[in-house]
């Protein structure tokens, strides 16, 4: 019996934490770390704010590692929020975004989550996924911030009247988990 | 005769250089650079985008050097954009602004300088200044950014209808310049 590789992830985020153990503690052993203080950088990229956040966890920690991020990119906007959506929430909120849409027909955006890895090689590896969807013209539902406008492809609710278990089914941070394990598989390592 | 102190600046913006080299090129040997790639963190203060930037500058350079920016605080949107200005003005605009104050009455909004120094004792000292002001209903003149919509206390007219120069006689980054004077004066460095 070969000893499984430990991999942390940063993460204090329960439903995250759950979805990891689930999806890679069979082939990994799992760690978990929530203060290393990473730096975000100013960037509407959400794989290139995971990509320097990884590289500087990776630093800190000195074995592989694991961060993740997501964001919004509303298409007719040039893809605002992006990455800022902590910003965004802290100022202007939803009711802002859907003010910057107010008579705006393309209402068309992308929840994007990505992962990044980074080990010995130092060189971060970024699994992005994307939910396509529209911005409801209200917030409406109780919920985690986003999940208030972000109506998915398909369905006529918000992710927050749809509520958490519905949206963990095909949720782009399981879709990214999965790439990401696969990839590690293969790696072998 | 002693000689002058070496301070390098990081900036490529002419007007700004010319305020430099005005304000400080008799007390000290100004030098400018503007290839140094400086990573810009994710927050709404200015001073503290400032701080990171000048702190990595030094880091990269080491020899005394300073780092400016500047950014806009709207009362009524939290203090949106904040630093993040150069992503409003690659998505939402300054048309995206105004939208998000119709109908707002508080159309108060504070224009910041940040001048960022840091030397040998890698503990970078920021001056920063503001600008009282009003975002006006509708972008209004040619000019830079933000000048399209912030109109100074006391006028009617935006910034980019008053024109560069009557912006000079009292911006906040010449005054943040001053400040910075002053300090190494007496300093004594």
């Amino acid at each position: 019996m070969t000893e499984k590789m430990t991999i942390t992830f940063v993460t204090k985020n329960k439903e995250k934490k759950s979805d990891i153990k689930k999806m890679l503690g069979d082939k990994f052993d799992i760690q978990f770390t929530s203060d290393l203080d990473l730096t975000e950088i100013q960037s509407l990229s959400v794989a290139e704010v995971v990509a320097f956040k990884v590289k500087q966890a990776y630093e800190k920690v000195g074995t592989p590692i694991a961060v993740s991020d997501s964001g919004l990119e509303i298409e007719s906007l040039k893809n605002f929020p992006g990455a800022l959506v902590k910003f965004v929430n802290e100022t202007i909120g939803q009711e802002g975004i859907t003010k910057l849409l107010k008579n705006v027909e393309n209402r068309n955006a992308h929840f994007i989550a990505a992962i990044g890895y980074c080990d010995h090689e130092k060189n971060p590896i970024i699994f992005v996924e994307r939910d396509k969807g529209t911005i409801s013209m209200e917030p409406r539902g109780d919920g985690w911030h986003f999940d208030r406008i972000f109506i998915p492809k398909g369905e006529k609710r918000t992710w927050a009247e749809i509520g958490r278990e519905r949206k963990n089914i095909d949720s782009a941070f399981r879709r990214a988990l999965e790439k990401m394990s696969h990839w590690l598989v293969e790696k072998g390592t």
